[in-house]
């Protein structure tokens, strides 16, 4: 498997966004948090920088105010001509994007931690582009050995030629965290906690990254986008069942041909009709109805990761 | 305790309205479902009629668009003149008390069920004004008696000289169920099903009553409104801090004296300071950050709720 190049630097530019969805309220409270009381975020080689990403959509506790701005740093969005006329998150996104970015090039941050909830039964899950990140590898693996208690599963959510659209892209590096079940708009305790100790130990891993640590190498598992499915449909559109019981709640579980995964309002079970095992996740997101997606299909892959050397000193510059 | 008069006449037009909230997805898809295929609502003295109540805030998935539906029923908003500027909710109401009132008229609806959802551990919760309401209070007890596995808890929500202001109020007599935990914008089959089994149980119970069925009296427990508790704020009105891990999702139990009721975000305990022990329910409900109510506080109540007479058929009508 290739792997993309590594960090030769020290990460001191860092950011921490909350609030990309604004119902999404464990990363809306930490930014907020944070904006008025940084100390968490400061390490020996860098104080991460917190940013309330969707301000319009936290104000009014809903997802977004106009699109989906998590969908929006793609460079047809970012680059066009800025109108009065534009979507408010196409706006924030360029704003974004001129803060953290500019996305693929040399100024841009070293590295977004992106804060995310779920309604959706996923637990402690860490979100990647793809396996060929060899520096999120290593980040995801080492919150796995520092939180066995958590069970962290790392989600690959870019397809195979698909370009990158979520904030993160806008950095050289970058992770999201998406902790769930919460309901949209519900602050739990617990969710806030665990949240904050994942953005403690992410911070830590860069400073030992930063301070010179090398990583060995290691093998990952991980589940990769493979497709997905909506719900059951009337003719108009609107749904005619739902997520069926025997899968509701199940997210990264085997889902095997010929197990029900809709129930009809009629009582009829719907039966998966794919010829292999997938592992669906995000199963009944509160947020995916209006997308036309019930549940998101993963492969469950499992794949070796070089070693991340350490950061060689930089030659002494010429007195 | 006084009681109100029961009724004296089979209930004929009785209506079960969903989508009062429009992001409650229990209600929302049983009305959706019903109004294209009622069966489920007929029985031989009856059928009830499914309304849609907040047909806009349903196709946003929001609670509401303007405000609130569920606090309109007043005499202030249902009599006002009416004016282009007002509120869609309020216009929604109006529209409402013509179908299925006038409110406290004799030609109102005999009865309304009305379906919600919370994100609070809840369980099934069964809606009525107060303890007064003999009729309400036979068909909780019904319910309890015919689903013993729900384990059903009355919550009476209507406090001494407050005017009933929900849409079931607009009926001669009604309750509300209240499922929960489920997230705003999401459909559980589980819930769904338990709704829909609800509806069928309380449906049956009229159908027995205008049967000529007597009930007779039982002892009752119900908890009652005592006063609501906000969130830890800060001097800007933001959240310092949400519900305690030990008090979330503990709706219904006891709340002692001295017990932690929030944990803020610099890593405090906030205790409960009340001098008796009081029992929290809609605890960290998403809709109510926006109210200041981080929970309800209630008191167990027991009390004796007198027989439910047979109707007596009434004399032939003079040829």
């Amino acid at each position: 498997m290739c792997s993309l190049p590594v960090p030769r630097q020290p990460l001191r530019r860092v950011a921490v966004t909350g609030g990309t969805h604004g119902n999404e309220m464990s990363g809306v409270y930490l930014a907020r948090h944070w904006l008025q009381a940084p100390g968490d975020l400061q390490r020996p080689s860098f104080s991460a920088t917190p940013v309330l990403a969707n301000p319009a959509a936290t104000a009014a506790c809903r997802r977004y105010v106009d699109r989906d701005l998590n969908r929006t740093f793609t460079t047809t969005f970012l680059t066009a001509r800025a109108s009065p006329d534009d979507p408010y998150e196409v706006t924030r996104a360029r704003e974004l994007n001129q803060l953290l970015g500019p996305k693929a090039s040399g100024q841009a941050f070293d590295f977004i931690l992106d804060l995310h909830n779920t309604t959706a039964n996923m637990g402690t899950c860490l979100i990647a582009d793809n396996a060929h990140n060899v520096f999120a590898m290593h980040l995801c693996h080492h919150l796995q050995l520092q939180k066995p208690e958590l069970s962290c599963r790392v989600f690959l959510y870019q397809q195979p030629g698909e370009e990158s659209y979520a904030i993160a892209s806008v950095a050289k590096n970058g992770i999201g965290l998406e902790l769930g079940p919460q309901p949209q708009g519900v602050l739990r305790a617990d969710l806030f906690s665990r949240m904050r100790a994942l953005v403690a130990a992410c911070l830590d891993f860069i400073e030992l990254f930063n301070q010179g640590t090398a990583f060995p190498a290691f093998e990952a598992e991980a589940y990769s986008v493979s497709g997905t499915v909506d719900f059951p449909r009337t003719q108009d559109g609107d749904l005619a069942g739902t997520v069926h019981p025997q899968l509701q709640d199940r997210d990264f579980e085997p889902l095997r041909p010929g197990a029900p995964i809709f129930q009809t309002f009629g009582g009829e079970d719907v039966l998966y009709e794919g010829e292999s095992t997938v592992f669906p996740v995000f199963i009944n997101e509160a947020a995916y109805y209006e997308k036309g997606i019930a549940f998101i299909q993963t492969e469950k892959l499992t794949f070796s990761v070089p070693a991340l050397p350490s950061l060689t000193p930089a030659p002494s510059p010429v007195p």
